[in-house]
């Protein structure tokens, strides 16, 4: 059997080595005669799998012990409505800017709970840059600012963490974060479904400032109060065990491959070949993402001639290259290539594209 | 390696076939050349998972149509949480019949969002009972009327589908679904954390009637509604879909060995072997709960001296026997054998208990 470079966009590759480690171990866990995901989540072998996750993450990250690390159930987007819950006041207001699809998510689900003012709003240019932060109306006083940091969807994305003055940032960092260095003490909250770059689909990463805990905001029920889970080890209830345990081991190869540093050299290298492949192709392919706001992670780009579409995809899979589809609402290709896509597999899919375009140009 | 018997209240025991086959698959799901964690929950792949894992369910339990079936993120406490905020208006009365520490948590849930009536309070006798229905005081044009069908910590469990008139019937039934055959229709919502009786942990099954998808409950995020998720089925975002994989792995296990009727036999089989076991030991071993309201699935038993429980619980491990200790609630021991322990497992423990006995009697 060989493996397939998947780029899909989340779920989305994981490392062969952590997969084949999770296969070893899933019936008997290091000697416990059980597997991990069959045993408490309060017995000694998980809890260090936890312990041993954050205090990973934590250097991966260089998280400063400021801010609380949480590994919550479901996806980015109960992370969306939990902020909301969490951090504002009832019907206060919050500063969201949008730069894509996710964007747009995040108003829809913090809606019922803040008075949401769109600071900037990339739509008008077809999410095809960042609006200018000169242009950005913020709220005094606002709960928050709410930004995007990568656009799975568009291929948007941040390359600076955005000056938004007193009022806390809030990132969804779910499809860049370990992507790169970042200086972590610079936001209120961040949060990433780890589905697409730490890996394991089920479980969330919630980075939050711990004077933020402090905040009434709505009353709502226990299990949505990030205080509550912050206090209780994020073991409020039963957690998503296997897939933290999953992500645990994602962190450690990440920490084994030389840690963001290198991943962000790797990944500078690897959307340099890509975009560099789709500029060079004389039309033939096209990104559209200005270029001081394309996306290391998630690579959009489309044929000159969609007709040709089905015939790429398929001759892509028939070469070992898989998941390369667009998302539904932009249409065409996109390419995802967050930590675990080895260089390997982007120079595959560019040799690739240099042929199909020879056959089909 | 030998597995243990591994008697956890959950995260609890899998089908070793399950994890075998899961193993197999991990890194090449059925020739797709990645795994089936890595692939889009959109994908042809896991729809097919998804769908298969549905129809199974629906089967397995013989769940009319009448209901829609849910896979979500999160546990059972999440649940508690949906339930109040999608099916009550705000301030509007949910009767509650507390038969142990899950029917409490329940409470605590819901009672930002409903003005909860605790029809019925098995405390004052220390949870060995069920409140006999009669004494109940249920509340006309209640919003639905909530019960643990089996209470994991005390074990004490529902033997029969209560009458609670026209209000809508909820009940958790997170530690018995699936246990052996039962009349859905005759229910509202049954919610259950998979982790205990359908095997893995990081996803909820929540089968609701279609008419209550139609109440308007809470304003809310749209993540947290109960119709988007069935509109969308339970794909409103991305499904932890590793879990739902395991799930369906487990219903398909299920079948395989005859279903709930066979399940029923096996269960009432092995229930009747340890609280044999128990109750004839003269006193050395002790079940505190009335004998009709007894689990099938979890056995809270006592040492006559707890100053043997260490070890008790020392040589149980010795014997293969794991995961005994009682809950920190109440102490002493506690035996979960849900359907994915074999016969074999509680015969095991029933020797094991009865050699401890005459060597420390």
């Amino acid at each position: 059997m060989t493996r397939a470079y998947n780029f899909s966009a989340g779920p989305a590759t994981l490392p062969e080595s952590v997969l084949r480690q999770a296969g070893e171990e899933l019936l008997d866990w290091r000697g416990a005669r059980a597997s991990i995901i069959e045993l408490s989540h309060r017995g000694p072998e998980f809890m260090q799998v936890a312990t041993e996750a954050e205090a990973d993450l934590r250097t991966l990250m260089s998280i400063p012990d400021s801010h609380a690390v949480l590994f919550l159930s479901g996806g980015a987007t109960t992370q969306q409505a939990l902020l909301a819950l969490n951090l504002a006041a009832p019907g206060q207001v919050a500063d969201y800017v949008v730069t894509g699809h996710w964007g747009k998510t995040a108003i829809k689900q913090a809606q019922p709970y803040v008075a949401v003012n769109v600071a900037a709003d990339g739509d008008g240019g077809g999410f095809r840059d960042i609006p200018p932060a000169t242009d950005w109306r913020l709220t005094d006083g606002a709960a928050y600012v709410h930004v995007t940091a990568n656009e799975t969807i568009h291929g948007v994305e941040f390359q600076h963490t955005p000056d938004v003055g007193d009022a806390p940032l809030v990132a969804d960092f779910s499809s860049s974060i370990a992507a790169g260095p970042l200086d972590v003490s610079r936001y209120g909250v961040i949060y990433a479904g780890a589905q697409k770059n730490l890996g394991p689909v089920g479980v969330s990463v919630v980075i939050v400032r711990r004077d933020l805990l402090e905040r009434t905001g709505h009353a709502r029920a226990p299990i949505f109060d990030y205080a509550r889970h912050a206090q209780a080890g994020s073991m409020l209830n039963t957690p998503p065990t296997f897939n933290w345990y999953l992500a645990g081991l994602v962190f450690k190869w990440m920490l084994a491959e030389g840690g963001v540093e290198e991943f962000a050299r790797r990944n500078a290298r690897k959307a340099a070949a890509l975009y560099g492949a789709i500029d060079g192709s004389g039309g033939f392919y096209r990104n559209e993402v200005a270029v001081a706001a394309r996306s290391r992670m998630n690579v959009p780009f489309f044929l000159h001639d969609d007709a040709l579409d089905k015939t790429f995809l398929a001759e892509a899979k028939e070469a070992g290259l898989i998941a390369l589809k667009g998302h539904r609402a932009l249409g065409g290709m996109r390419a995802s290539i967050y930590n675990a896509m080895p260089e390997e597999g982007v120079q595959a899919l560019v040799a690739f594209m240099g042929d199909f375009q020879k056959r089909h140009g």
